[in-house]
Parts: C-alpha cells; sequence; structure tokens
C-alpha cells in the first residue's frame, strides 16, 4: 500500500475492565488519518508485560507509527516502558536530565525529595528522544528504530493530547514527509431516508464518482450523514470531493440540511430567525423531547415560544383548545388531533408556527389499526398545515427519537418551501 | 489461568477513522468482568476482510469467548459476516426465518420489496444460532466451534446492550457454567451530594469495610452511584457485601434512592403509584427535560397529566397565570416564579402534584446577581409548596441536566415526607 500506516496500543486494567472508555483511540485515530498515517489497527491491552510486548510487536509489522498510551506512571502497575524496552531489545537508562526535572517539579510542590517511586518515570529506552509533558509528571517518549517509529504517550487525556499537538504532530510531518497522504473529507447531513435506501441509491451512481473517493455512512436514530474523503496529495485532489458532492447532489438533496452541529434543529432555528417567525410545539407521545432538543440550542428564546406536553386527553381539550368530538370520531392518534395540537399551541402561545405530534410509543397501548409506532405530526405556519403520518421501528426510545426528528423534517421543509 | 477468558474485535472504518468513540468495548467489558469471563485483550479494525480474519484468528488463540461488534449491516462496506464465515471456514447461507422476518418489517413499514441490499442480512455462516435483534434489523450470530463461540452482535450500541443482556448473557451463563468466575456485585444510587464528597466519607470508614471488597464510584450529570463488588468463590463472599452495605448505610442514606433503572424517576414514579397521585411539570431553562424525562418511562401516562414549557415570560403569565407584578418585583428567576409555576401548572392540568423550575442555563444571559447556573425549583403537592435554589456549575447541557435532577430529588424528599 502507498503511505504509511498507524497502529495505536491503550494499555490499562482500568480500560480493560470497562470502567473506562478509551477516548485517545478515536481522538488519536482522527489526528492520524488527518495527517496522512491513517490507523490501521487499534488494540487495548492490561498492564501485563507479556500483553503489551505481543501487541508491540504485531504493530510493528504491520505499521511504520506505532503510538502507545497509559502505563507511564509511577506505580507498580505501570509496565509500559520496560515492557517496550523489552521488546525492542533496548535497555533502560536513567535520564539525568528527566530526572532533574522530575526533583524540580516535586520541589515546586514541597517535597524536598522525591517520592520514592517516581525515579521510574525518568528512564527511558537508550537511544529514546523524550518528549516534554506540560501537564503531568510522566514524559512521552520518541523511539526511531529506523525507518519506523515508536511513540509511548501518557494515558490521561488531557496530557496526551497537549502533547501530541504541540510535539508529536511537527515531528511526525518532519520525520515522514512526502510518506504522509493527508486526507480532505466533506459530510453532508440526511435525514428522512433509510441507510439501505440511501446505499442502494449511491450504488446506482457509484461508477461516476472519481477514483480514490471513499463513501462513508453514519447513521443514527435522527438520520444518516454520508462522508466523502480523499487522499489530498495534489491540488487536483480537491476537486475530486467538488466532483464526487456534484454526482450526489441530486440523490441527496431531497433529505440534506446544512448543520455545523449535525442537528436539524439548528437549520430550523437558522430558518425561523431569518424569517423573523417563532414557534411552539405541542407534543403528546414524545413527552418534551422536541422542546427539549430546541432548548438544547443557545439563544433559542430568540424564536421559542414555548410547549405543551399535552399527555392526557384532557390536556389536549381543555389547553389546547380541541374538540371533544375528534377524539371520539378519530381517536387521540389521528390527523385531527395533530393539526389541532399544532394549531392550537400556535394560538395559545402566540407563535407563528406551530407543531403538533401524536402517536403510541409502546411497549404497550398499540392496537391492530394503531400499531405501536404510528405516529401523526403536523406544522401549522400562519394557518396554513401539513400533516404526515409513519409508523416507526424499535423500542419507546427508537420511536420517540424517530417520530421527534420526523417531525421537525416537516417543519424544516415547510420552513424552506418544499411542502 | 484459571476460569475463561473473552476478547473482543470492535469492526468499523468510523472507529479507525476516530469519528465515533468505541462506547461498546467498555461496556462489554465491564459486563464480560461480571459474568466471570474477563477481557484479556480488545482489537479495533476497519471493514476489511483480511484485517478482520486476522485480528479473529488471534482472538480466538487467546479466548474461549470471541465478541465481534459492527460490520452486520446491509451495505457494501459490512463484512464481517463472510469476514468470519472464511477465517471459520464455514460457508454462509440464507436463513428462511430472517428473511422472511426481514420482510415482514419492511413490508409494516410500507415496503412491498426488501431494498436490495438488505438480504445479505439474512444470510448466516452455517450451523451459527440466530440471536434476534428486538431494536433493527441486523441480528447477531452465536456459532458455537467446540469448546469456544464465536459471537457477531451490531455495533449500534442500543441494538448490541440490549441484545447481550437479553440473549446473550443467560446463554454464556449456560455454555460456560461453572467455567465462569462471576464477581458479586452490589450499586447504590445516589444523588444531592458531590462525588469528591462522597469519596471523602467513604474515606473515613474504609478501614471498616470487609476484605475483598472493592469500592468505585460511578459519577454522571444525575448523581453518583457507589458500587460494591467481590469475588464470588463461596457463598461466604455474599455475605461480606451486606457487611459492607452496613457500612456504608449512614454515609449514604440522605441520599440514596432505589431504582432498578438508576433513574430517579422511576422511584418518583413508584411513589406517586402507590400515593395514587397525578403530577405535571411547568419548565423554563430545562426546556422540556423534565417532562421528557418522566416519559421515557412507559406506563407514564398513569400519573403524569402533562407539562406546559413556559420559555417565554408572557406563557408563564397567559398560560399558567402568574402575576405579571412577580417578574416585575422579583424577575423571572425567582422564588415567586418557581412556586407560581407549580402551582400554576398543576392547577391548569388538575394534577395533585406540580413542579416549577426557572433559572439561567447559560452560556449567556448571566448577571451578578443571577449568574449562569442560578435555578430556582418548587414542588406542590395539593396547596403545600417546597422550594430551593442552587448553582449549578458545567456548560448549558449540565445544568440543565444537574438543575432537573435537583428539582426531581425535591419531589422524591417531599412524596417521601423527609422535606
Amino acid at each position: 500500500m502507498p503511505g504509511i500506516h498507524s497502529a495505536i496500543v491503550a494499555v490499562g486494567n482500568e480500560l480493560l475492565c470497562g470502567k473506562t472508555t478509551d477516548t485517545n483511540g478515536s481522538w488519536l485515530s482522527e489526528r492520524l488519518a488527518f495527517l496522512g498515517a491513517p490507523v490501521l489497527r487499534r488494540w487495548v491491552v492490561g498492564d501485563h508485560s507479556s500483553e503489551i510486548q505481543d501487541v508491540v510487536s504485531v504493530a510493528m509489522d504491520i505499521a511504520e507509527l506505532v503510538v502507545i498510551t497509559g502505563g507511564l506512571g509511577p506505580t507498580q502497575d505501570d509496565l509500559t516502558r520496560q515492557a517496550v524496552a523489552d521488546c525492542l531489545g533496548l535497555k533502560l537508562i536513567s535520564d539525568p536530565e528527566l530526572l532533574q526535572d522530575l526533583r524540580d517539579r516535586f520541589r515546586v510542590r514541597g517535597f524536598a525529595k522525591l517520592p520514592r517511586s517516581n525515579p521510574v518515570q525518568a528512564e527511558v529506552p537508550e537511544g529514546a528522544e523524550v518528549i516534554p509533558n506540560l501537564r503531568g509528571s510522566a514524559p512521552g517518549l520518541w523511539i526511531d528504530v529506523g525507518n519506523q517509529v515508536v511513540v509511548l504517550l501518557p494515558g490521561v487525556p488531557q496530557e496526551m493530547r497537549g502533547m501530541f499537538d504541540e510535539a508529536l504532530e511537527p515531528r511526525v510531518r518532519e520525520y515522514f514527509g512526502s510518506r504522509l497522504a493527508p486526507l480532505a473529507q466533506r459530510t453532508f447531513h440526511t435525514t428522512g431516508i433509510l441507510e439501505s435506501v440511501l446505499d442502494e441509491r449511491v450504488g446506482t451512481v457509484r461508477d461516476k464518482l472519481p477514483e480514490g473517493v471513499e463513501v462513508a455512512f453514519l447513521p443514527d436514530l435522527q438520520g444518516v450523514s454520508l462522508r466523502i474523503s480523499t487522499s489530498l496529495t495534489t491540488e487536483r485532489d480537491r476537486t475530486r470531493l467538488d466532483d464526487a458532492e456534484a454526482v450526489l447532489e441530486p440523490i441527496i438533496d431531497p433529505y440534506r440540511f446544512e448543520a455545523v452541529s449535525g442537528d436539524l434543529v439548528e437549520s430550523i432555528a437558522r430558518e425561523l430567525m431569518d424569517a423573523g417567525l417563532s414557534i411552539a410545539v405541542a407534543e403528546s407521545c414524545t413527552g418534551g423531547l422536541m422542546a427539549k432538543r430546541i432548548t438544547d440550542l443557545p439563544g433559542s428564546s430568540a424564536y421559542f415560544r414555548g410547549g405543551v406536553v399535552a399527555y392526557a386527553d384532557p390536556i389536549k381539550i381543555d389547553v389546547l383548545g380541541l374538540d371533544e368530538r375528534i377524539f371520539i370520531d378519530n381517536g387521540a392518534v389521528s390527523k385531527r388531533v395533530a393539526v389541532g395540537m399544532a394549531q392550537g399551541v400556535a394560538e395559545l402561545m402566540g407563535a407563528d408556527v406551530g407543531v403538533g405530534i401524536t402517536g403510541v410509543a409502546g411497549p404497550e397501548g398499540g392496537t391492530s389499526t394503531k400499531p405501536v409506532g404510528l405516529v401523526w405530526y403536523a406544522a401549522s405556519v400562519r394557518g396554513r398545515s401539513v400533516f404526515e403520518k409513519k409508523v416507526f421501528f424499535g423500542d419507546r426510545e427508537a420511536v420517540r427519537e424517530r417520530a421527534g426528528q420526523a417531525a421537525f423534517r416537516l417543519v424544516f421543509r415547510m420552513l424552506t418551501d418544499s411542502v
């Protein structure tokens, strides 16, 4: 394969027993990918010398840059330095500058002498270069083993990240130079289309995509993001992403929204502010979820009037002003109730846009004609109402999340004149 | 080594490029440790057949239980099923029941035909047993290779977790039986006390705890859970947890609540149902978060009437009936507004219990007398009101979560006669 690859080894019993989630792995993976040394494989191992050695030796077989995090502290279970030295056949020697530096740090904190366990932190494999740690006591190490580099960093995320940005990234650039293949990427957020359907449609134009452009689907309960990426070796490579976007545009356009956060509510907020409109929501099955999502955004008071969680039917009648007969004729989960809730809350709260949503979130309460997952939702803008119904699958949480998102999508389409 | 070990392989380009953090690894590690099959090593690899095969074959060399997550979806980059089958020398065959099940799911949602890519999800290695996925379309697989098991689970955390709890855990227990070395644990949920304060108080009794009992603090935005654990080799080991609980009891009692889900709202729901009371909430700064949390629980319609998100001040006056002069005299973030909201919403919705909450969630809107994080909240039960104020720290999300939880704690204390 052209270019170089990285491998990452995270060391620590706290990771293996599940007490701590390995966030260093994904953070480093992203940085290394964009730097042009994508990660091929990651490991998590415990504080056991043989485990560390087994894994580091495989990592060195498959990658030019091996980054090892954790296990550099002063305690007895911190074995990474020794294990890596053993694996590379190097002796550990005490670095006089590091030792002095450790002494100075502890003196500042009121220790006349170093705690007995700390001097091991000044021991480095012969030939290793020290990467200073400005935020803690465990220094990092850069070990050049000839055409290949092994790097040791502390496991504390804040220390590791600082050392990567300040010292490691420039060193990697300098060491590997033109062997690096930095990446460019672009992400398109969509909602309202299933991953499998989107994949099928992208499949129909896959042969029109420029070579070297990779497409990834990133689904969650609120939609699917499509990410295109390509390596950035010449200036011409940049135009490949433009070309790929032009190919994908007709497919994603009906479902696409733009938001830095990836949240459709951000796009709705922008549309509301641009048009000078206010919004209010009336929720039954989502039970406050839509109001919460709107108010998750700082500054939402500029356009959000408020909401009514009309969970019990009498609230829909007494507070939102729906006619009791609608319930007798149609039931609470119906088009007329959704529309009535949207119009009622807009009127009650003096909002330009009203949203209504009513459905069966489950797990109980479904019938043959109104199954769990059935949701009616409506949006009303200054008297004009649109509505939809869908059957959402998944458990209670999934139904609620997906239904809320579908209702937001209806509002978005109404605000952008596509419905 | 005595007992059996697990190994975990997480598959997905989105993990390797760092876009997604591998939370499945730590979650599974914790569950497997308690089940008695501790994890020895974890891997993260991309959607590449050779990578998956390389790693799975090493995993099978070191562990009796190999759990592989991710890459089971319907798209072209989902290669796990095929790669694992190749690695084990098994053919993939289409499972007629699974195929029918997929068709049924899609038909319910209005698809006359399956999207072209979905049928691959019904392909299973010969001899594999299907683990049903009640939350999504990718089934799991259990492959018994003789004295050793390989398990495939989807990468979506919610689906993976559900399948582990419902289907995998009992199967692992049955398959490995006495070869498992389980841990016994007990978790105490607390809210209203800082982790550092709780840690300090536990420190004062640490030497009274029985040997072999480990204490872990599990903090989140809603409180701190205290977990005690011990290995379970003899029946006597169980009494160690009783002894430890007796030591910790006086410290945690004022902050403790009991809930299977770890959610204080579950305890409140139980109290409301036992007393035959209904509840309604009026929210300003939390913007629907409290109503959402109440309705996250299935069956909440038995006691939840509804809520008003009174985000704009006129809504507090027009809908909840507060006197305009309160705002002039006290401002919107004040005791009288919180109490007025609690009483107003109880009256509006015909509920026995009303809750009101108003504050400065930030990041903007703070003043020297009403800083970001200041929140007033009140609970009113049949006319009797209690109230509190606190300044919560953290970002907007943290302030909202912590404030909502504090208001729930006030309701809980009122319902249990401790305030």
